[in-house]
C-alpha cells in the first residue's frame, strides 16, 4: 500500500500502531526526537506516550532539535513524562514547569546537543523517534520539515522509532543535506564552501536493524505562530535596511550583503521581509529556521538560496510551497542544525546574524532568555552560535514591553546570553546603534539616543552618569540600583517611576 | 655588518633611528603593534614615540596582539599617547587609565580583531610597527617570540616600521606558520588539521616598498611574570587531574586526553605544570601563550606538541629555551592568533579549554574581567573563542581573594563573560564540579560544596534555597540581593557578613 514510502520490505514486520511503539519506551531512558522549531517533529508516538503516562507513568529524558509543534511539550509535560528536557522549548505549559523548577531544563547551544552525545559526555540515546517521508531501500531514513538533530540522534540511539508521515510530501525527498562530522581526532574539515554546498547524503544513513517500530501517520506539522509585521517590525527593519545600505555605500558590503542568518520569531521574520523592498539583490541565507519571510522573499526575485534546518510557515505559505516544491527546492537545502549552526561554516562563510532580544542594557550586553533574570522563556538556541562567530552579529527588540511599562532598555540587562563582546548592532523601532569598535562608555549615549523609548532616556542617561562619575570604571554600574528597575516592576507592575519619586 | 638580520639590500636606506621611525607616527593615527603576552613586542619605536609624546602630544589608536612587555603600555600612557586601546592588555597604569575613562578600551575575543580590520569594520591601520629576527630576500619579516595579529597587522597597514631585535635568535626562524585565510566569499577551510600542522609560510609576506624603516634594537623581552605553582594551585592541578583520570577510565578521552588550551598566568600555568605528574601521555596543546609548563612538559616527556601564538618564559627557562632551540622547534609552532583561536580549528580538534575565571555564580556563570562589575582588570582575551567552541570548556581559579576577604564564588556574576551554556567544568582548591548536562537548579550544590570556600558555603546555600523558595523560576534568583556581597565589601571591607547580621 505505501511501497514508495516504506520500500525496504524487511522491514514490513516492524510496521505497528503508535501505542506499540510508545510501549517501548521505559522509566528513566534518554529519548532523543526529531523536530525543530514546530517543524518535523514525530507525533504519533509522543501523543501516544503521553497517554500512556496516565495509567502507567514514567519519565524520560528528552531531546529534540529545538522547539516542537503538535502541543508535543505540552501533552508530555501535563503527563509528568519530562523529567530532563534539552536543548530548546517554547511551550507555556513546559516553560511553567521549567521556571517551578519540576523538569530540568538544559538550555544549550544548538550546535553543542549532538557534539556532546557524541563524545559521551551526556546521553547515552536509548531511542530516537523521528519523522520521515519515506524509508528507503537501504533503510536511510529520509525526513521532513526539519533535520535538527534528527540524523545524529537516529546514528547514535541504541534502537530507532520511524513515524512515516504521509501528510508530508514525498517530494521533499532531496531538500535534505545530511553531512555528519568525522570522528576526531582526525576530523576533516566541513567541506560547506558556500550557502548552496551538498557534501552529504539527501538520507539518514542507519542500520536497518537499528529500527524497532515503524508507525504511519497523517497529522501535520503546526502553522507558523509569526504574527504579521506591524509598525513597529516594519520600522525595526526600515532602519536596518538603512543601515545596511550604508555598509554597501562604505564598500563593506556588495548588494549581496553577507549569508544572512535571522532568528526564529516575528520580528526576525518581518525584519527579513522588509528586504523585499530593500535595493539588494542576489541574497542568500545560512540560517537555523527558514519562515514565511523565506518564500516571499524568493518570490519577490531577492533570494538566490536560502540553507536552514528546518522551514516552518504559515496555512498560506504552506500551500504555495508545497504546490511549487519542486522549484523551492532547487534553490533550498535543509542541513543538520550542527551544520546550519557550525561555528567553522559561520566565520567561513561570513554571517550577518539577526537574533532577537528579550532586553539589553546600555553598554550592549544581550538578555535572550530569562524574564527578569529568572524565568525561562525559551532558551538561548542558535543565537549565541551565530553572535559569537558571526561577522557581524545584530540584536533586535522592540523597546518596550507590556504597552510600555518595561523597557527593554535597562541599566544592566539581568542575565547575560551574549555580552558585549559579541553585540556589534542593536535595533528597536526608534534606531539603530552600531558598536562596532566602541568602548563601553561610548556605548550609553548611542544605545539610549537611538534605541531606547522616549520614556525613558532621560532614566537611562542619570544612571549611566551618575555610574560613571561616582564608581567609574571599565563599565561603570551602581550595583545597588543595577536591578532597581526590575524591583519596581515586580513592586508596581512598571519600570516607570513611582510618582513623586525621582 | 648585519648582512644575515637584513637580506634584502635595496632596503638599506629605511635603516635609522627608533626617533626618526617615531616621527613617522602623526597624531589621530591607527598603529598596530606586534606582541603578544609579553613576547615579541616592538620595543625601540613606541619607546621613542612616548618620549616624543612630551615634547610633541599625539594620540592615537593603538591595537596589538594582546598584552606588551617592556612597560610600553604603561610608557604610552603616561605620555598621554593612547586615546583608544585594543584587544587586550594586562599594565596596571593603563588599567588605571582605563577605569577613569581617559584611555577608550575595546576589549575584543583575541580572533576577532584582525577580521575587523580586514572587513574595514574598524580601522583602516596607518602603520604597522613590527619585531623581527630578520627581514628576507624577498622582504619577508620573520617574526620573534609571537605572532599575534603581526601578519595582518602588516599586511593590512599602509606602511610597516620594522624593529630587527639583536638579542632575539636568528635560530626562531623557523619556529612561525603564517597562513593567512583567504577572502570571502571563496574563503577556504583553515588548512590546519592537527596541533601540528603548517600549511603556511615561515614569515610574513609583505611588499618591501611599504617598509617605511627599519631599525635595529638590542632588548630583550620582559621576563614572565608568573608565581611559582603553591599548594592552592597544586590543589587545583590535582582536582582536575583526577577529573580527567575519571573522563579516561569513562572511555571519553584516551591517555592523550584531548589538545589543551591553557590561559595565561599563574594558575593555568600551574595547572599545565601538574600535569607532569600525571599518568597522561603524548600530550598536544593547541593554545594561545606557551609558558614555562610548556618547556617544563616537553622536558618531562610528556609533551608532544605545543601550538601557540607567543612563547613568554622566565629568566631560567628563556635560557634553556634558546640553548635548545632547534630541538624544541621541531615540536613547536607559533601562528596567528585568529589561527590559534580560530572557532573552526576548535571545534574541529576538539580542545580541553583551561581558562581563569575572576570570579563566577552559584549557576556557572564566569567573570573574567570586570572587579565587582565595573572595574577592568585585563580583557577577556582568548577565553571566550575557547570557551564558546571547545570540546570541553573549564574554569578554574582560587576560592578567596584578599586573605578570605572576597569569595571567588557569589550569588550572581557582576559581569559574564562566559554564560553557563559556555561553562562545563568550575575548580578550585576545594574541588571540581562537573556541571555538564545539569539545569541551573542543580548547580548550586555541586559548585558550592565542591568550589566554594568553607568560610561562604553557608551564606551561599541560604541565598540559592531562599530564591528557588522566594522567586523561583529556571535560575533562581533575588535581584535585591545579588550584589549585596559586593556591595558589603565596598561598605566593610569583607563580603562576610558582618557582626550581629545574618
Amino acid at each position: 500500500m505505501y511501497n514508495h514510502r516504506m520500500r525496504r520490505p524487511s522491514l514490513i514486520d516492524k510496521v505497528c500502531t503508535a501505542e506499540q511503539a510508545a510501549a517501548l519506551i521505559k522509566d528513566g531512558m534518554t529519548v532523543g526526537m526529531s523536530g525543530f522549531t514546530r517543524a518535523g517533529e514525530a507525533k504519533a508516538v509522543p501523543i501516544a506516550m503521553a497517554e500512556r503516562a496516565a495509567a502507567d507513568p514514567f519519565r524520560i529524558t528528552l531531546m529534540t532539535g529545538a522547539s516542537l509543534g503538535n502541543d508535543i511539550d505540552r501533552r508530555l509535560t501535563e503527563a509528568g513524562v519530562l523529567a530532563r528536557r534539552l536543548p530548546f522549548q517554547v511551550d507555556p505549559v513546559l516553560r511553567a514547569a521549567i521556571n517551578r523548577g519540576e523538569v530540568m531544563f538544559v538550555d544549550q547551544h544548538l550546535s553543542e546537543t549532538v557534539e556532546m552525545l557524541r563524545s559521551r559526555q551526556i546521553g547515552p540515546m536509548d531511542y530516537a523517534i523521528v519523522e520521515a517521508v519515506a524509508i528507503r531501500e537501504d533503510g536511510g531514513v529520509v525526513p521532513t520539515t526539519s533535520v535538527g538533530n534528527t540524523a545524529s540522534f537516529a546514528i547514535l540511539a541504541e534502537k530507532v522509532i520511524v513515524e512515516i508521515n504521509l501528510t508530508q510530501p514525498l517530494a521533499l525527498e532531496g531538500l535534505h543535506d545530511i553531512y555528519i562530522p568525522t570522528r576526531r581526532p582526525h576530523r576533516e574539515p566541513v567541506p560547506v564552501l558556500a550557502c548552496d554546498s551538498r557534501p552529504g547524503l539527501p538520507y539518514i544513513p542507519i542500520e536497518p536493524t537499528k529500527i524497532a517500530a515503524i508507525v504511519f501517520t497523517e497529522q501535520s506539522d503546526s502553522p507558523s505562530a509569526n504574527e504579521p509585521p506591524d509598525a513597529e517590525t516594519n520600522a525595526i527593519a526600515a532602519h536596518l535596511i538603512e543601515f545596511l545600505k550604508q555598509e554597501v555605500k562604505q564598500g563593506r558590503l556588495g548588494m549581496g550583503l553577507a549569508p544572512l542568518q535571522a532568528g526564529i520569531g516575528t520580528i526576525a521574520n518581518a525584519v527579513m521581509h522588509g528586504l523585499i523592498d530593500s535595493p539588494f539583490r542576489d541574497l542568500r541565507m545560512y540560517s537555523e529556521v527558514l519562515q514565511d519571510s523565506t518564500i516571499a522573499l524568493f518570490d519577490s526575485g531577492k533570494l538566490a538560496f536560502a540553507s536552514g534546518s528546518s522551514i516552518t510557515l504559515g496555512p498560506a505559505m504552506t500551500r504555495r510551497f508545497n504546490e511549487n516544491l519542486d522549484a523551492y527546492k532547487k534553490r533550498m537545502v535543509l542541513r543538520p542544525q550542527e551544520i546550519s549552526n557550525h561555528p567553522e561554516v559561520i566565520r567561513r562563510l561570513g554571517i550577518i546574524g539577526i537574533n532577537t532580544a528579550l532586553e539589553f542594557d546600555i553598554y550592549g550586553n544581550v538578555n535572550s532568555t530569562h524574564v527578569e533574570g529568572t524565568q525561562m522563556m525559551n532558551g538561548i538556541g542558535g543565537s549565541g552560535d551565530f553572535a559569537r562567530n558571526a561577522y557581524m552579529s545584530i540584536f533586535v527588540g522592540r523597546s518596550t514591553a507590556k504597552g510600555g511599562a518595561i523597557s527593554t532598555v535597562v541599566p544592566m540587562a539581568t542575565h547575560v546570553d551574549h555580552n558585549e563582546h559579541d553585540v556589534d548592532v542593536l535595533v528597536t523601532e526608534h534606531g539603530l546603534a552600531d558598536l562596532r569598535g566602541l568602548s563601553p562608555r561610548e556605548r550609553p549615549g548611542r544605545i539610549i539616543n537611538n534605541c531606547a523609548h522616549p520614556d525613558y532616556r532621560d532614566a537611562l542617561r542619570d544612571y549611566a552618569e551618575r555610574a560613571a562619575r561616582e564608581r567609574g570604571g571599565h563599565t561603570p554600574h551602581l550595583l545597588e540600583e543595577a536591578f532597581s528597575w526590575h524591583l519596581r516592576r515586580q513592586r508596581t507592575g512598571s519600570m516607570k517611576p513611582e510618582a513623586g519619586a525621582i
